[in-house]
Parts: structure tokens; C-alpha cells; sequence
């Protein structure tokens, strides 16, 4: 296990009913006057946004909210947002949605602290402020993790970068209300996409080069696991509240780093998906449906082993000891196909992609720079071949 | 899934030589002037002792230091911290050792913000104070979990009583820093307690009446097995840093309350473990590797498909689909073979008990109140049944 720190001081309040008490939580973490930044009419629709803003009116905390927030967030609202803040004055910002609002919400928090243009941060040439606004947030997708994460990941406008900003504790919202009856009413594109992300989540860890991490080996398994388990009960029963709660819960911990702490990590399949986000706009999860069998087929034979154990325990699939090879591939078949039941594209034409455009991602990625990834170093090249890979059955 | 609140918001700081940045994070949380609480001489002879003190030297931070905690920590060194404190206007506690010294620390951190005798807290007569003095922890035992954990246990001389205080997130380290390599030099005897300590912890959450659970279950599984894994591998070989690692980060877990939220716990094996400690002053891990067995003899047929599938997934068993029970009596009996290849007793005399104690333990135990428990009941007739099976083999 390698050293490691590990600072997630955000409180979670779990449950049916919790958002009543967002008001509180606000003013326990010094907000007196909050942005609440929302996206578009579902928040309103499941009720909500009513819930969270009576809280808010009664423990009498004045709000403006900032709304319109898409997947795929762009850098457009974080300036409104933050133009917002200063102008009126706000102290806390207050999230209600999924990730991309959450991110947002996050950017407007460092970006109002930040003197320059915020993108210098994500750009890699500003530091970020030690002292964001503090955000709160009310989640109503189980997918991104983001209400417990380090993590803020933006597009923007100009280049059409989806880029992420340097991972800081500073980003991890005070507070974040997590009731799984909100999620019961996701269409089940939208639900699906979310199990995709959290299960990516767990597997840019597990599939590490750091050797003896057994404890955190397990963690990852006992949560990829789970979200197979609940993933497939709630596709066959969306109003299934205890498999959302599983899976609402297993989306904050495949994100907040506990499964991963002491371990070398990967992250190529998510830096490949975001170019498929930027061309296509399609979702984060889509993107990744679509990439990560194929990275897992390109870069297996890096360790089999780890990739037959990965079978053996997500999967229930035997372990053929003399061809771990077999296993190993049959592990990724079956993540395929669960992909496929959750009703998830897994090739490049399913989200309207084409093989012409691979050579165009692959130097579009390149103002990020290269290599990425960890189990396997991935260049300009390699990008190409899991690309290409994407495109076939 | 029941509805919870989770706030851990300790920073951790894990791995070997991170003891090097006390000072600093003691400055990070505000510490001027710092108690530091240590147990006997062992925290010295590792070198802990002295790289802690220069890392507080190099941060330009003044200390005291408070010694001779004992385990089954004692309510007058408790005294004589808060006075110290007051005396000299001390503003952060610092505990070097384990659960006994960060017990010790929690006990004088709220005490000394407490109007009147902080043992009122313990007895439920006074309020927890909101705010009590920060504390940080630096862990060189592998075992309660107290370097994570909302709990605190002492046992005050007068009356013998050894209590824990109420459950408070204002209880949880500031940080912790966490170096497996100070563990490697523990005699067996204290490894194997802390092993037992912190398998019990998974334990009380896991058995549990709560339905819908799945996410829990397999993290607490995934603890269970890692611990019995590491602990085996320690004892065998005491200098493995990475097992060593294992088992202390999986300590942390087991008590930090991540494995037991949303769902109802028992802590029964802890409270009968709390009497044999108090009538014979053995170490808590090896009161609870006499009483957990016997409890779950004593509980399993309350629902022995729990008890079947903890066999299964923690000791490897092969389920008995028809016949369950054998199933729950094998894991039961592969629990006691571990303690044993830990060299831990299993039995009454083994600890210098014996049965014509049990009513006067009974009686005492009455001064806390009766029933406790969760996944059974256990009122003086059960305690005294359970403590009667501790008796034979």
C-alpha cells in the first residue's frame, strides 16, 4: 500500500425526508445567503425544489437561484454564477441535481474566490483558492459521486475542452443530502448512464499496478458488486427504494476515494469517454459504456490475472486456472452485457460516432497532453486503437 | 436502508514516516499548545515518541506530556489531564498510542470544556459539549479504532464502571496519522487483541435486524475477511509492512462507522466484554474473543441464514443449503479457531474468570442498565447464559 491522505470531511445526511433539513445544515456551515444552482425542470417536477426551499425560507435564508444547467456542464454558467455571487453578495452555494450541477456549483465556489478567469485553474495555470465558498448540495442522480468528491469537471465553450479541474479537499461539499426517493423517478436512460459512471468510478481504481492492497481490492469489489445487484433491480423495478439507496450510497463511496486510497489509479477510460462527450455531446455515461469494455480488451493483457479475478468476483464467472486469459475475457463479456441490459451503447455508432473522427479526438485530446491512463501508459496511438476497438461487436 | 447522518471529517495522514507532519497538521487545526498523552514506555522505545515531540519542536509548538495510561484507561488520568489543561491553557489534546491513550485524549478534550465532573457525561446526567478541545492522534496499536471513530471508553475507579460516553461526531480526531511500521514491533499477545477488537467492530454492525442492507453487507464482509486474512498473515510474520497496513486501516474502518450506517447494531459481545474487563482487568479484544462465540451460539437461531452466509463469505464455508444451522455452527466454530491461532482465550478460565462471578457481573452490569443488544435482546438472564457458555469449550 502506498501512503496516502485521506480528508473527506463532508457530512451526509441519508434518507427519505433528510432535505427538510437543508436549511439548517446551510446555517450550521455559515451561509447566510445562498446561490442555488439547479438544472432543468426535474428538480421542480419530483418536488424538490418546493422541499429545499422551504427549508431554506425557514431558517430564514434568503436564496437566488441560478438554473439551466445541462449535462455535460459549460463554462457559461459557472461566469453567470459567479457574476451572480459578487454582485449580490452570496456566501453559500447550494447544489440540487446531479453532477453537472454539482460541478458547477463547485467551479462557481472557487471561481468567485479566484481573482483571474477561473479556467486558468483547469488549465492548469492558476492555483486553486484554499478557501472556496462552501457548497451544499441536495442529489437527485446516484451516478457522478461528486457530492462527496474531490472532483469538478467543466466544458468549455471556446475549444470545447471538458476538462477536469487539479483534484482538492477544498471541493468537497460541506454538506450533501442524499434521498434515494428522488432517484425513483429517473428515466431509465438517465438511471442507467449513472450505474455506468459509478461502476467506472470503482473500476479506474481496482485495475492498479500497486501490489498488496487487499483491503482496498475488496472495498472495490464489495461495491462494483453491488451496483450489478442493484443496478439490475432497479432497471427491472425503477420504484425499488432500498437498491436506489444502494446504489445512491455506492455513487458517493465509488468517488469519494475511499476504495482507492494507497493504490496507483488509472482514469484512461474517462479521459477517452470526455472526448466522446466533447464531439457528441452524449452522456458521461454513454461515453464510457462505450469505451471501457474496449480499454479493459486492449490493455488486459497487462495483468490477466487481475482482470480473471475481476470476473471471478464481480461476475460469479469460475476461474479457469490454467487459462486465466479465458476468464478474464469472459469478465468483460459479462460487464458488456450488462452494459447492454441497462440499455447502454456500447460501440461508437450508437452515439453517433465514426472511426473517421478518431484521428480529430486524438489531437483534440492533445491540448491535454498525453500520456494518460496508469495500468497501461496510453499515447496518441494507443487512444487510436481502443477507439477503433469501440467501433466492432 | 435506515435514514442516517454520516460525519467523519478526520484528515488522515497514512503510511511510514508520516508522523513527520504532526506539527504541521497540529498548526493546520489551530493547536498553539499541545498536551501530548502517552501510555508506558513502548511509544519511546519505537521512536515514536521522539519523532512526534520533533515534529511538534520543528512547528515551533510547546508541549506537555501527559504519561502512564494504562489500558482499560482509568478516569483519574482523565483528572489530571483537564487540570493540566486548565492550568496551563493548553488548546489541543495530542494522543500518541492506542485506544486507551486516544480515549484518555477524547475524555480530557471534553472534559476540560465540561462545567463539572466530565464523568457526568458518561452516566448521562450532563450534555456533551459541542465544542470540546481539538484532538489529533498519532496510532502505534492496530485495534479500537478510536483514531476514527465518534466513540470513547473509560473506566472510572470509582465503582469499577466501564463505560462509554455518548456517541459524538465532536469525539472524532481532527487527524490522525496513521504509520503500519510502528505496529510491526507489537508483541503478539497485543496484536492479536487489537485483531479481535477490530473484527468485533465489523461484527456488532454486521448482525443486524435490519433488512435491505446489501451495500453494508458486503463492506463489512470485505472487512471481515481482510482482517482474518492480514491476521493471519501477521502472526506469522510480524514484520509484513503491507499486511501490517492492511489490518490498520481496516481497524479505522471497522469503527469509523462507514460499514455500519442505515442499519440497526447490537454491541452486545462489547457490553458483557466491558464487565469481564472491569472484574479482571484482561485486555478488551481478549474479553471479546471469549464472548462473541459464545453470543453467537447463544443468538444464532435467530436467524441462522445470517450466521450461514457470514460462514460462507468471511471463512470460506460451503453453504449447506438444507441444513443452514451446520452452516452458521461452522462459521461459529472457524471464528474460535482464529482466536485460538491468534492465541487468544476463548474461555472463562483462560482469563482468570469463573462462574461464580457471573451473578455479581450481572448485578454490576445492572448499574448501566439492562436489556441491551439489538439483533437479540439480552436482558441478567441471557447475560448470565451467555457468560455460562463462555465457561466450556
Amino acid at each position: 500500500m502506498n501512503n496516502f491522505t485521506f480528508y473527506a470531511p463532508t457530512l451526509f445526511a441519508f434518507g427519505d425526508g433528510e432535505e427538510k433539513k437543508c436549511g439548517e445544515l446551510v446555517r450550521r456551515f455559515g451561509g447566510t445567503k445562498v446561490l442555488l444552482v439547479i438544472g432543468g425542470g426535474s428538480a421542480k417536477k419530483i418536488g424538490a425544489f418546493d422541499a429545499v426551499t422551504a427549508s431554506l425560507t425557514a431558517a430564514e435564508l434568503p436564496y437566488t437561484v441560478l438554473e439551466g444547467i445541462q449535462p455535460n456542464p459549460r463554462s457559461g454558467k459557472v461566469y453567470e454564477g459567479i457574476n451572480i455571487v459578487r454582485r449580490e453578495g452570496l456566501d453559500f452555494i447550494l447544489a440540487l441535481g446531479g453532477g453537472s450541477v454539482i460541478d458547477t456549483a463547485k467551479a462557481i465556489a472557487f471561481g468567485a474566490k479566484y481573482e483571474g478567469d477561473f479556467w486558468e485553474v483547469f488549465a492548469g495555470e492558476g492555483q486553486m483558492p484554499s478557501d472556496p465558498l462552501p457548497i451544499g448540495t441536495v442529489l437527485t442522480i446516484a451516478a457522478a459521486g461528486s457530492e462527496g468528491s474531490a472532483s469538478c469537471v467543466i466544458t468549455h465553450e471556446a475549444g470545447n475542452l471538458k476538462w477536469g479541474a487539479p483534484k482538492s479537499d477544498a471541493l468537497r461539499p460541506r454538506f450533501s443530502v442524499l434521498n434515494p426517493r428522488y432517484t425513483c423517478a429517473l428515466p431509465p436512460y438517465q438511471t442507467a448512464c449513472g450505474i455506468v459512471d459509478m461502476f467506472a468510478h470503482v473500476c479506474e481504481r481496482y485495475f492498479t499496478t500497486t501490489p498488496d492492497v487487499a483491503l482496498t481490492d475488496r472495498l472495490c469489489e464489495a461495491l462494483m458488486k453491488t451496483i450489478v445487484e442493484a443496478g439490475n433491480k432497479v432497471m427491472a423495478n425503477p420504484m425499488d427504494y432500498h437498491a436506489r439507496a444502494d446504489l445512491m450510497w455506492a455513487g458517493m463511496l465509488a468517488h469519494n476515494n475511499s476504495c482507492g486510497v494507497g493504490r496507483a489509479q488509472d482514469w484512461a477510460s474517462h479521459q477517452i469517454g470526455h472526448e466522446l462527450s466533447a464531439f457528441y455531446d452524449c452522456a458521461h455515461g454513454a461515453s464510457l459504456a462505450v469505451v471501457m469494455p474496449a480499454w479493459m480488451k486492449y490493455v488486459m493483457n497487462e495483468n490477466p490475472a487481475r482482470f480473471a479475478r475481476f470476473a471471478v468476483e464481480v461476475f460469479g464467472c469460475e476461474l479457469n486456472p490454467m487459462q486465466v486469459e479465458k476468464t478474464a475475457k469472459e469478465g468483460i463479456r459479462h460487464l458488456r452485457s450488462f452494459f447492454r441490459v441497462l440499455g447502454m451503447p456500447t460501440t461508437l455508432g450508437e452515439i453517433g460516432a465514426t472511426v473517421e473522427d478518431i484521428p480529430a479526438m486524438v489531437m483534440h485530446r492533445s491540448a491535454k497532453g498525453f500520456p494518460f491512463g496508469g495500468f497501461a501508459e496510453i499515447g496518441p496511438a494507443e487512444m487510436a486503437d481502443i477507439l477503433c476497438i469501440c467501433e466492432g461487436e
